[in-house]
């Protein structure tokens, strides 16, 4: 069956987010020609807005419709620790856990060899400046547990040696809330390696 | 963390979609911040686009941007088969599947006690007075098969009674491509009630 255009364009254009198959896509559109035209007509609205108003923070790259986003203007947090992250969503994810009251750091990209991707080197002189500026005395390595995310870990401690900082990664191990009979072979390698003495109870 | 108000409010309305919570809403506006501009705003303008241009044929009520849609204005389709679906959707998946090659009706909605929902009557009263005008000799009811499918097809067959046309389901049974270890039993039960008798090969 042609689709109408106007359909048939929405649903390709939709049909470009990651795991979004022809299918889910035209499911996604259907529903929303189901619905209220408001939602549909706010939803293009909000898109459009959104991208032209929210861009990177000066400071750290987190998001912000300011010259500087909310965390770096809160005196209130620990200006003496950085937590570099990988993308802005990432620090979306950190800050949402609500367990970190340092700065921040987004990077913009991985090390990521077989996709021809580095870290952009005006990132970690953004980072170097801003260590030396502060100054800060701990950056935390909240990168992905994976391969890329040890290329990175590295290149980031690479470019900060010397810098009299210290640098650690967040801990690999087994999630809350798992099961031992479903964890895979490599994360229960490294939950056994970095494994816990247990204190003895006191009686 | 306080997002900043255009992303909060985009992330709030792509959450509306059926089975995106909240992280997939970020994930995916995330993604889509991250890539060229010109793709956001497109589908922004194809959001508005297809609501303001996508509408019901006035036959069959199945999408269209004029007043009727393709398939009813093409002469070369079978004009005495209808085939009738709940959804516009569901239509597009039988159009697209290529095995048929008569007209449609679309319910517009489905006998649903427990959500108090019902075949829209103008639908049914669209539907009859089609059959006559064509006339149309066969319909061909394309409905989910559960239960609310087989209520809907009962209240069909109620509305034509009299109208001397042949009403036919399609068939239930193992899906193609399925196993026998995966189906379920209703699956089972009705693949075994419905079950073929093999023809002889003949030497």
């Amino acid at each position: 069956m042609n689709l109408p255009g106007p359909l048939e364009r929405l649903i390709n254009l939709w049909g470009k987010f990651p795991g979004v198959g022809e299918k889910t896509a035209r499911r996604m559109v259907f529903f929303m020609l189901s619905q209220d035209p408001g939602w549909a007509r706010a939803m293009a609205s909000a898109i459009v807005d959104a991208v032209d108003k929210v861009r990177a923070c000066e400071e750290c790259g987190a998001i912000t419709t300011d010259d500087v986003c909310v965390i770096c203007s809160d005196n209130s947090r620990d200006r003496r620790k950085i937590c570099v992250v990988e993308t802005q969503e990432d620090c979306v994810a950190m800050e949402q856990s609500g367990v970190y009251s340092g700065l921040y750091h987004v990077l913009g990209g991985k090390c990521s060899p077989l996709d021809d991707e580095e870290i952009p080197k005006e990132s970690l002189d953004l980072l170097k400046k801003r260590i030396y500026r502060l100054p800060a005395n701990e950056v935390i390595l909240a990168l992905d547990p994976r391969i890329e995310g040890d290329l990175t870990a590295f290149t980031v401690q690479e470019a900060l040696k010397g810098m009299g900082v210290r640098i650690s990664r967040l801990s690999y191990g087994l999630p809350v809330g798992g099961s031992i009979g479903y964890a895979d072979r490599a994360t229960l390698h490294v939950a056994l390696e970095a494994r816990r003495e247990m204190e003895e109870e006191e009686d």
